[in-house]
């Protein structure tokens, strides 16, 4: 232990656990400390719900899987000698469920931070404020604590809080501060979204300022489906000054003195920050899933040039396989494009060109309307209801959908799709067509904000990775001749300034259009966004980078008369 | 008003409200107000949330949709007259969401029940337990009531509550029955479970002897998404026996008199239960999403003729389209049955052979490995990571899906999905295959149900309208020679105990194996109900009737390394 005239040496462990690998987790943790221990550290923090991985959802609900988080933790204690280490782990509350059908569920675990000190697990602190909104559902499975903790190492009193607990002012923090609390700790599972990170150090600021105390906010870090924990650790001095800061997007152990500085690593740009969560994000759900490779269908357009580039950053040129599937409406500049892109970025190319297949379904289906065909319904079709062009269309974009997949079948690789946020929000993708595949990897990302990444990623790389032909190129789908974006939707600025209105700030008709949006686009959006809401349900899950995704933060019924 | 010597006259409204439909709810209350009254109701009872419709999911984070709701609450009241009226909607509690990103959110409303009399609001109850297990998010929406309320309606005392309320002892039903309350109404969003009738019955009678008092519960009826409920509603007396009961699956004005009798409607038996919950769930899909008529495509097989016949009995023969697809795999039997259940049942039957379109794609990926092609990369293929032949068993199911989908695109139908909830449990299903379809009715119906309840209903109907030779066929999903499904999976009735437990009531491995499981079949499916999440998650959503269904009451990660 420290020798009692020395400030209080700290480390926070940024690491990246993964859900449901509590084995996993106890071992990086145990790793983690012996690390803290070498690097002369009194306390380690770990982040929220380290030993379960954050956040595990309904694994919750299986007693055997808290009994063997509460187990592993208590195996860890044994590690925790010169050294006290503060781990996040669900505390089971021993509470039954009620047989009857849906009849009242008591909440079956506790939030919980145990402190490991001189081999055991000496106290646990118990999460007060649960967060239920956006992302998060810990009503779902938490019983919130009720008492503040302050816990004394080598001497100086630390108080224990965990993420939520701070968002507000008052207890548990601004008690423990009462208490003479020297520190206050915050591990949290705190996801990344655009712009968070000013949002945090602001917040804790003030909480420091408000209660003349440090706190020291550690993050997890990596990827969990949706959701990307950005790490971004930091500690803030009593006055609100940020003195140290670990790494954003990777692991890293932020180790400083109580009073002192320590290394504070610069915060990211808007647009190099996006980027990062997105290739972290893919990076982890390859590697938690356990997939070695995937596939892009690169098209010569900007969305599918984006995912390759990400896709490249995340894994290796090798790890990734570009596909391009033309048609007879795919012009020669954007197939050649695309075959750049998969050049310049060095990873494998297959082509296959899908007119076989297209004929196939022609026949069966008598599209063209020449030939006899058993199922020559199209013609019968009421113009009120369906579309023949764009069955027609689809058909296309299923068939290519079927050639990934087979692909993917044959070789076990993860097929990436490439629809952006703008598209995915009023459904200009087919479902089972470019929607296929097992993650979205871009699909929170608007339009406007897919163009900037690929102009900053062509900036940082000095050279034209992806053809300037691509960036400026009128958008295209190229399901049928001279097919352009802008016959079927607002042009994308117009349409991605209605869309952050109505879809992520839930603005009303009426406001978007006193806000000087015009109000027929505004209404040809909301019809589009709310008619939609199928297809989302069927869409694979994707990063969230935005204040509302596509995902467990936005829940909106399919069958829904609501219009505004 | 009814003459002070006379008892109360009490309607209960279960009818039947659309999700969204603010101003159409609204004119069905005023109908049933109008029909209440010339019932010579005293009181008449409308369901939880009858005007904004339930679950209304986030359309209660926007403060425009709560506004119309209230504005709608507001002009009923005047229909109010000679006759008092409780009417569910969400109260707006007017606090503003923090605009920091991931900040704490208060929750936009209660959950009340508003009481209309002599032409204006004249009280509102709100909710106080506010269930957030299982399909229940409502902590995510909800701040809790706080006081219980006792309202005299022509002299007789009534205590209100909603629906989770009741579901545990004490307030706020015990507190208004001291204070007088001669009836406790309980206004429900209740959604179908199998079995469930009877919990509630169960629940309220012990809760009625409990506090002396009689309660009358008011359910919704119809489906959303993936919730059925199945309105039997019904009162039960101070001594807990059911004095009035309505049907069950149908809208319904129950009419009684306080202290007397009215129409017990019987309960239905099991299978019928269960397959009156799925025809609603289907109907409703279909009418509130604006459809016409469905598409189902048959195989010849149990799966598929237990959807034709839901079809056919939610909407009518003429509003359903069986398709057959027969590929070289397919036997003529299963044919020639498929053929006779489009028959037998009176629908439009369309043929389309898959051959040519198997050969397109055998052509463009070299899948036999005779012929030259541009993607002859099935032969590389890691045996340990993918396999061709599954590969090429995939296209098959993924071709009858782009059928169904070009039909469905060119005429505007729905396609219904036939795969059962054993199959998707362990992922025996192809993804953009036979899982391509806008609703999947018998997703949570397990295979041996599904014989059961076509075994029913050939014989509620008295003959075989589903071919004997259907029933007693190995099951087989066709796609290689001699395939039967008891060669990739545990026999059903096996696989069925083993996915009870582990699905519905998250047994562990252990307890599985202890209660007599094969240990190697339980370790099997758990790994492969594990593995097939990320399927799940792209499945079409379908009607909820077992405790545990895939859909918003189990939440698991894709992500995911704990197994057991």
């Amino acid at each position: 232990m420290a020798d009692a005239t020395k400030p209080l040496r700290i480390a926070l462990a940024q690491l990246n656990p993964t859900v449901g690998d509590i084995d996993g987790n106890a071992s990086l943790v145990a790793d983690w400390i012996a690390r803290a221990r070498g690097a002369g550290a009194d306390l380690v923090v770990f982040p929220e719900l380290t030993l379960p991985g954050y956040p595990p959802e309904d694994l919750l609900l299986k007693p055997h899987f808290l009994a063997a988080n509460q187990r592993a933790l208590e195996r860890l204690a044994a590690d925790a000698s010169g050294i006290v280490a503060m781990v996040g782990f669900a505390e089971p509350t021993g509470l039954e469920a009620d047989a009857r059908h849906d009849a009242p569920k008591p909440r079956p675990a506790h939030n919980a931070l145990a402190v490991l000190s001189n081999g055991r697990v000496a106290a646990v602190y118990r999460k007060q404020r649960l967060p239920n909104y956006g992302v998060f559902d810990e009503a779902r499975y938490f019983e919130p604590g009720t008492d503040p903790m302050v816990h004394a190492v080598d001497g100086v009193e630390i108080g224990l809080t965990i993420c939520e607990d701070v968002w507000e002012p008052g207890p548990p923090a601004s008690l423990e501060a009462q208490a003479g609390a020297a520190l206050i700790v915050n591990p949290s599972g705190s996801p990344y979204l655009r712009g968070k990170g000013r949002d945090r150090e602001e917040m804790f600021a003030d909480r420091a300022r408000a209660y003349g105390v440090p706190f020291a906010f550690c993050n997890l870090v990596g990827g969990q489906d949706e959701l990307v924990f950005d790490g971004h650790s930091f500690v803030v001095d009593a006055g609100g000054s940020v003195v140290a800061r670990a790494r954003q997007f990777e692991e890293d152990l932020l180790v400083c003195e109580l009073g002192g500085g320590a290394p504070v690593a610069e915060l990211l740009g808007d647009l190099d920050e996006v980027y990062a969560a997105l290739t972290l994000g893919l990076r982890d759900y390859v590697a938690k899933n356990g997939f070695e490779h995937v596939l892009v269908a690169v098209s010569g357009g900007i969305d599918s040039a984006l995912v390759a580039l990400i896709a490249v950053d995340a894994l290796a040129p090798e790890r990734v396989t570009c596909v391009v599937m033309p048609s007879p409406h795919s012009s020669p500049e954007t197939q050649a494009d695309a075959r750049e892109i998969a050049e310049n970025l060095g990873t494998e190319l297959i082509e296959l060109p899908i007119e076989p297949a297209m004929q196939a379904y022609d026949q069966l289906l008598g599209i063209d309307g020449n030939r006899p065909a058993t199922g020559a319904f199209l013609h019968e079709q009421e113009p009120a209801a369906g579309s023949p062009g764009l069955a027609a269309e689809n058909i296309q974009a299923r068939i290519r959908g079927n050639l990934l997949m087979a692909i993917s079948n044959a070789r076990g690789w993860l097929v990436l799709t490439t629809g952006n946020k703008s598209e995915l929000s009023v459904g200009y993708a087919t479902l089972y067509g470019d929607m296929a595949g097992g993650f979205a990897v871009i699909k929170d990302v608007p339009k406007t904000l897919v163009y900037r990444l690929v102009e900053r990623r062509n900036e940082r790389s000095g050279r034209e990775l992806v053809p300037t032909s691509v960036i400026e190129r009128a958008p295209s789908a190229e399901l049928r001749p001279d097919q352009r974006d802008e016959d079927s939707l607002p042009p994308y600025d117009l349409l991605d300034r209605v869309l952050e209105a109505y879809v992520e700030r839930d603005t009303s008709r009426e406001e978007m259009v006193a806000a000087g949006l015009p109000g027929d686009v505004v209404d040809e959006v909301i019809a589009l966004v709310d008619r939609s809401e199928y297809k989302r349900r069927q869409a694979p899950p994707g990063i969230r980078i935005t204040s509302k995704a596509f995902g467990r933060d936005r829940r909106l019924p399919i069958t829904n008369r609501y219009r505004g």
